[in-house]
């Protein structure tokens, strides 16, 4: 594989020469995934707190520690010209929990001791739900997903110890619930079938008001429509916020909206689900 | 390794014998395993909640459809004189959601459609922190550990999905939390680090009254104790009361007490935390 260039490679390319901006719709059928990028002494609490909680975190790849230019398992990536410091449209830089600047690159900041974590993102099963006449409104009305925050508890480790887990929303019929569902299900490794739906399933999950989301825009509701909701990788993110300064030295992600379009497609999700190419 | 005979292997003989009645203290050092078999429909679904929950429902091995034999991955199970139908000391049969019986075996109830799943379970945990100092007090006064209904979602998966999380509490002093942390942390693939702790930690997760536990005993706290909560592998079995009436067919688990003793020992541990042996 390794040289012949593909869709994914060159969207790669367009993020690394900064030519765009929104990796939404970008190379079809290709997984795309969020970024996180820590200090070493606090990877393995990160790897973690992914395992723990693999529905709002499922990890796509990892970076051997220094080495921006692979990563594992190698189905992720398959190009030997790859930089995960530039081949992101556009990146955030955290230092003690908070967010300081927005980069086009990484190259001055990364070091030898830092190791990035390729985390799945919701664009393949929005693919898989419009395929099947079930488009999500935000795509529809050309708006930004709404997110919130929630009651549930993200499952400790180490360092990430107070944080909960953050959900998009999708509104849809409550006749087409099942269908939703089942269409999602195998996406396990892109955070798979919804957490809770329905105006119970709101409140349930800590969400007073679904008019005002934390995150993105308010979504427009058709009659007889309820909320859906599904984990959101936005969570890794939130969770280092909530880390604060338990961590030292700098930490990065992508900015939302700004992923990486990885070889990864629709068909590899099978052997994803099983683990089987997480080595 | 197949036929070299083990202090695992004798226990699992022992059980299937029906010469103990609780697998608590048996061949140190092997992880032991909970219990969770389904009919092959709603197995994809279980797998799925285990693979969405890792930390109440942590996978240590499968058998193939109908195969009473084996286990894979094959680590689990070295040896070729194994039956899951017999190898623990008791088993529970479920129906329609409600536990209908108790027997020695699955002989005459297995059939050839029927998946069964081994879950780990917090023995090993336990056994690295009594080795620290920091046994946990209800194998001090020779009590069933207390267990908690939660209101942690369990992230749903297919018929599964209307439970919560079941904890297991063990009071610690707040200044051993980390440490108790630490020790736990490797053992991801049994229940790994508390997910909670602290009386603002036992509310938060909808414990309203820690000496009145749901399942097992209460436990006597000393002096600057506080509960400290880990995932429980109850959960599953709680998991097919809730699904009720959805499943058709039996679903058969262990007797509470009675796990199967299995040929993973704590130093396959760091492989199972990476999915290393995971087919």
């Amino acid at each position: 594989m390794g040289s012949i260039p593909n869709a994914a490679h060159e969207a790669r390319l367009l993020s690394r020469e900064n030519r765009i901006t929104n990796t939404s719709g970008l190379a079809p059928n290709y997984l795309q995934a969020n970024l996180l990028i820590l200090p070493s002494k606090y990877a393995s609490h990160f790897h973690d707190l992914c395992l723990r909680n693999p529905v709002p975190c499922p990890i796509l790849g990892i970076t051997p520690k220094g080495d921006p230019h692979s990563i594992q398992p190698k189905g992720c990536i398959t190009t030997s010209d790859f930089d995960i410091r530039t081949d992101f449209p556009a990146y955030r830089v955290y230092e003690k929990g908070k967010c300081k600047a927005s980069r086009r690159d990484l190259l001055d900041v990364w070091t030898d001791d830092h190791i990035g974590f390729l985390i799945g993102c919701s664009f393949s099963f929005e693919d898989a739900l419009s395929a099947a006449g079930l488009q999500p409104r935000h795509q529809k009305t050309g708006t930004i997903v709404a997110m919130y925050r929630t009651n549930i508890p993200l499952l400790p480790a180490g360092v990430f110890a107070d944080a909960t887990f953050i959900v998009s929303m999708r509104p849809y019929k409550l006749q087409d619930i099942e269908k939703v569902r089942e269409i999602c299900r195998p996406y396990l490794a892109t955070h798979g079938e919804p957490l809770a739906w329905g105006w119970d399933g709101a409140e349930r999950i800590g969400i007073r008001d679904v008019a005002r989301p934390d995150f993105g825009e308010p979504q427009v509701f058709e009659e007889g429509e309820v909320p859906v909701f599904w984990a959101c990788g936005v969570t890794p993110q939130v969770a280092v916020e909530s880390a604060g300064d338990k961590i030292d030295g700098l930490v990065f992600a992508h900015e939302p909206g700004n992923m990486l379009v990885t070889d990864w497609t629709a068909d590899d999700l099978q052997k994803l689900r099983a683990g089987d190419v997480s080595r």
